[in-house]
């Protein structure tokens, strides 16, 4: 559904490129990359998140683009849109995305502010990348990686929708994602990795989008899919397993693919950067499948849609 | 009010440079310009207003703050939010968006959706400059010149907000604004402009941002102010002058303060590019005044926020 909306709105302004998690133009040598990311109160920012996480938040949304793309961070422009200024939460969604930003060695240039009925923050990020990465380019035989642990974020959302006790450790990691932008910058330039996208879709639509642009199929292994320690907990009805909670996304890690001969260098460049590669399956020629206690199955489509 | 909060989130954040209308990052040799724009119906799109005029506006603000700052465009990104994708408004506001750009020849790269209560758009323009124009850098006795008539979007507004009966010429010049992206381009390039600000905020608070940012004062002439023709008649109790709609802004001109020396040069440029320039008064030592049948007055700083 978002997508088609999507879809239809790239038609009508006559873009015709591969949908990529960041945009890009030449400028001056290297190449702009640029990418917006709009969150709202509700959808986005369960009711009761604490406003410094917000802010943090806001800016970790754009800068997972970047990293997704391999884009070396210049800045930030936010814009904002909020009912009443409350002067201490403002202040306090300022502070976290300061200290997104500085954390992440980039920071924020400018912005705007308008009045609307609930909190809106809409982000972009510009950065540059020699050789951005791109979804479209994932070749069979390649390994698919992932640079963390996914299904904290919904775990976290369940949290607030459904008052349940907080897990700590999971809370945490959904109010202070860290984005792996140095890795993701290195391992571009060096040509090692394939094709990438961010997982802000989550697992299966992300493996889809990579396996639609490539013209490639995948394979996942179950039980190699890095699922954050007692996410379990939090399932519902809605989603009833762990695997669920990792096909909602937001978790800002990135997905990539890359050629076996590469993966070792990949692997050791992962530990250097003291992030967290797990091999999960590998590129194939077509379909989109996952493997569990022996058997195949088709993998299918599912996650979060705004709409 | 809106600058209070505006300041409050630049000072949490950091930022200690002058507030300009786009934000400018080395890059590549040159300087990347980089400004953002969130607009919503009700307020900045009044009820009624034509998609096609929504999407063409929420391109045409942000391409006046890179008119502005004397840049020229490399492409925006928009992310939107709306309630109900509804396609046919959406194919609307994205042909809109199209036509802006394009008329302005750039375009649009990607952006975002995002279900929303009411439609939000918040666009991201970038361009380019050697040699961006600023704020704060008007010297006594400059002339400040205007790039076109005033007043014509704030009786647009009036006529949507009371059900007036709509002036054809008033509500084209505020569904469809034409950006004078090429001239401020040129003359900042040849370095004609002393300092320069878009009228987003009104012909009032943007004098004195200019006057407060260059630690100098302005005497304005009143019968010298390009009044819209027409514009008169739909003053209200809140904004019973003329002069009271110009202080409104959105008309998406720029002023700017030359040099009496450049002064023929730029006046000859702008009718090269077939731009209306208007020689509204000059800048001086200190104090924002206007000059009307021979008196001299304070000309305070009033115009609309959003808070």
């Amino acid at each position: 559904m978002e997508d088609d909306i999507i879809n239809l709105i790239r038609a009508e302004l006559g873009i015709s490129g591969p949908f990529e998690d960041a945009e890009s133009v030449p400028l001056g040598g290297t190449k702009l990359m640029v990418t917006t990311d709009m969150l709202s109160e509700g959808d986005d920012f369960p009711q009761g998140m604490p406003p410094h996480a917000i802010g943090w938040v806001s800016v970790a949304a754009n800068l997972s683009d970047l990293a997704a793309v391999g884009a070396a961070p210049l800045g930030l422009v936010m814009a904002w849109g909020f009912p009443r200024p409350e002067d201490e939460r403002i202040r306090e969604i300022a502070k976290g995305m300061k200290e997104c930003a500085s954390f992440h060695k980039t920071r924020i240039l400018g912005g705007d502010v308008n009045r609307l009925d609930r909190l809106v923050i809409s982000g972009t990020a510009f950065g540059s990348a020699g050789n951005p990465l791109r979804r479209g380019s994932a070749r069979a035989g390649d390994r698919i990686l992932v640079s963390g642990k996914l299904g904290a974020s919904s775990a976290a959302y369940i949290t607030y929708w459904e008052k349940r006790e907080p897990d700590g450790r999971i809370m945490e990691r959904f109010h202070r994602p860290l984005i792996k932008l140095g890795l993701m910058h290195e391992l571009a330039g060096k040509g090692l990795v394939n094709a990438a996208i961010d997982d802000s879709d989550g697992l299966s639509p992300s493996i889809h989008h990579i396996c639609r642009e490539s013209r490639a199929g995948a394979v996942l292994e179950y039980e190699k899919i890095p699922l954050f320690e007692g996410i379990e907990k939090y399932t519902n009805a809605k989603y009833p397993s762990a695997l669920d909670l990792a096909n909602i996304g937001n978790d800002y890690e990135v997905f990539m693919t890359v050629a076996e001969e590469n993966l070792d260098e990949v692997l050791k460049m992962g530990r250097r950067h003291k992030a967290e590669l797990y091999d999960i399956g590998r590129i194939t020629e077509k379909g989109v499948l996952i493997e569990r206690g022996g058997k195949r199955e088709a993998f299918p489509r599912t996650g979060f849609s705004h709409f």
